[in-house]
């Protein structure tokens, strides 16, 4: 044993720039990557860099700008959700784990291990290793902090009081709220959203080993969409009731809209969130046998919305703009009164992007159902003027509610991007 | 109302051999899907499924044949596992499930609704339709009966008694079983595999609701695979450990090996399974934060296998036939006797095809860690001479057992495929 037994695995090498794909061709060439040097491998590694770096960029987010990733990046396939505690009482402690968390994300985004998989048989390895020889995936992580962060059981934990967002408190009640403690809340989230969900896990996994001693989890939730459509022009992706979800979305590639609907603008609050985002999270439990025993008439009143095509009632296109005063032959409103489509628009002035999931998990044992339903991800600019008053129309009158309940709920800020050499949450410890 | 509302929802019509894309695509012609009648629409139908089948061809692994699928079929990346309860007491009502079951497993493998998706309103649809547009993504279904199919509470309860193959009984409690009934046994199996989660589970949810009144679920687990390896040469997919799992199977493309190892064989029990095979299920939790402390030399040494190349320790290449006698410098054998691989193996006479997938169900409340492991999957001819002598080695020795947990556990006997026209359990049965 050497001295080197006791190096904590809790932080991010600063040359850890290794390839999991090269990596792996290093060590098949002989079977003895183990025995390889660092620098040896190091030096391997940087003549294979080139190639493997090209030949994968289609599936690579970048990981610096801007904004964070996974906010406006395409919706991929897989999101592994993790809501976590924050368990140190040091301030530099947490800055430290939000600089180690941005190293490791920028190399997981690029489909890089968070160190080298195997220089020293003699420390465990600094990447858990599962996903060596995978593809990136379009993996994006986004990280959040949550109300609890700046003050918890009235405290001011990490002095950051003051800086506290009116925007970040915790959602209200509302009324038919079932919510379960188990998938409520957290300090901090992070989102990883891929199109493998082992690179997704992965990717979670690692962040949450870097966390060790500093924050523990607090809950995890992983969710999926369709991969592939035979059509790719139908692209809005359909819930478990078999509706299409997202179709009233803004549309992410307009940067007015963007700006208008999503982004923190400078005066919005305090000038650290400036770029980014709120994210309001709810684990919505979808009764998928109840909802498959009614009539395709009444799906469709409940949505407001035709099941197919996803065109409102009495429409033709998914993406015509809803006509809120047609009436059919009864001199009924053809898009009901109490439909989640017509409730959910309101007046039209709140819009907010949807980036949700269906999620599985296995049977709800106090029924026997399935324990199944929507992983509900929004991100918005004021949630006071988009969720909140959202979702206090449908908690009253959505006829949704027949067949869903809300069983988990949080709110976090997202941060705004880092440009490299910065990190993640830099505006707001510094 | 008409009289058609009360017609029960848990039969397949036989003209339901409608394509999911083509009801899309001609729902989007005129948005107004829900009012063309069933005969206008089978018209438009049988136009277009020439030019879909054709495109998609490549994603469909054909349902009948003389054994089904699932087993030797490539693995997909995601795994919706279910394990039922059959409520009805009549064999009549159980033969006509099955036969529903394969009519719609066909429609299903070939990426098709297993009814109209909307042709009368005041119906429920036949079909949940969640994947309607989706690819058929090389779906597979496996169905299996457990031994208490055959005999429950001392009962003979279909009069099946004298056909239950000797084989198909229990699993003896292995040494450090930790089994939870939440995750065990069950009279009737169902293996959804996919490249798309959302297809595998669309599949599994139709089948169960077609079940309505005659069998219930009993337990749910759904699995993942990575999707995409950087490197196609690179085929063994990697457990959450980071090892390859799976290097040691016997070659599913060869037949010889297959009818020795994986199909039951004239002679070997009841006729009525020949073709078919035993599957043996294990829900294997691992304490990935307890792995992740220990050295990279511990858990090579656990394994008995390079982490990077997989090759068996002191060996160089994944494939190497095992070199068990191999002594290192110190004169211990480079695998070691306690190695997962060493126990595995054994004297090498006994073989499992395994088709394992990892799992991962959010955070075990318990302990505040990862509820994660291995759906572990095993086909075999004869349980008795090859997973049972296997565990109750590893049960035993293995150093591997100090991460991991057995806590749920089950058997089935796969039946053999299906001819078209002809259904799955039709040698059980008749």
């Amino acid at each position: 044993m050497t001295e080197k037994t006791n190096t904590q695995n809790d932080s991010v090498p600063n040359r850890a720039k290794i390839s999991r794909r090269n990596i792996l061709k290093t060590a098949g060439i002989g079977g003895v990557g183990v025995i390889l040097g660092a620098s040896g491998l190091g030096g391997l590694l940087s003549l294979n860099e080139g190639n493997a770096a090209t030949a994968d960029r289609k599936d690579i987010v970048p990981f610096y700008g801007k904004h964070q990733g996974g906010i406006t990046t395409k919706t991929q396939n897989h999101v592994y959700f993790v809501s976590l505690d924050v368990t140190t009482t040091k301030k530099d402690e947490l800055v430290k784990l939000f600089k180690d968390w941005t190293k490791a994300a920028a190399l997981l985004s690029e489909g890089k291990a968070v160190g080298e998989l195997s220089s020293n048989e003699f420390l465990p390895p600094k990447d858990t290793g599962e996903a060596a020889g995978l593809s990136s995936a379009n993996l994006t992580i986004t990280f959040g902090v949550g109300p609890s962060l700046f003050v918890k059981d009235s405290q001011d934990r990490f002095g950051l009081k003051q800086k506290q967002p009116k925007e970040l408190v915790d959602l209200p009640k509302f009324p038919l709220d079932a919510l379960d403690e188990a998938w409520t809340g957290g300090d901090v989230c992070i989102q990883a959203c891929a199109d493998d969900l082992q690179v997704a896990f992965h990717a979670v996994r690692n962040l949450i080993r870097i966390a060790r001693g500093k924050a523990i989890l607090r809950w995890a939730q992983t969710g999926f969409q369709r991969t592939k459509q035979a059509d790719p022009k139908s692209e809005t992706p359909r819930n478990l009731f078999g509706f299409k979800d997202g179709s009233a979305n803004p549309d992410v590639k307009s940067e007015k809209q963007m700006n208008e609907h999503v982004w923190v603008q400078p005066g919005d609050g305090p000038n650290w969130l400036v770029n980014g985002s709120y994210l309001v999270v709810r684990r919505i439990q979808m009764f998928i046998e109840v909802w498959d025993r009614t009539t395709l008439k009444e799906q469709e009143k409940t949505f407001g919305r035709y099941r197919d095509s996803g065109a409102p009632l009495g429409q033709k296109e998914e993406f015509e703009t809803l006509d809120l005063k047609k009436k059919n032959e009864k001199g009924e409103y053809s898009i009901p009164v109490d439909s989640h489509t017509r409730q959910s628009h309101g007046d039209g002035s709140q819009k907010i992007l949807r980036r949700a999931y269906s999620y599985s998990d296995g049977m709800d044992v106090k029924t026997g159902n399935f324990d199944a339903g929507l992983l509900f991800l929004c991100f918005q600019r004021t949630p006071s003027k988009q969720f909140i008053p959202i979702q206090n129309r449908l908690a009253k009158m959505d006829k949704l509610n027949e067949y869903t309940s809300h069983r988990g709920s949080a709110i976090f800020a997202c941060l705004p991007g880092a440009k490299q050499g910065g990190f993640i949450g830099e505006t707001l410890f510094n």
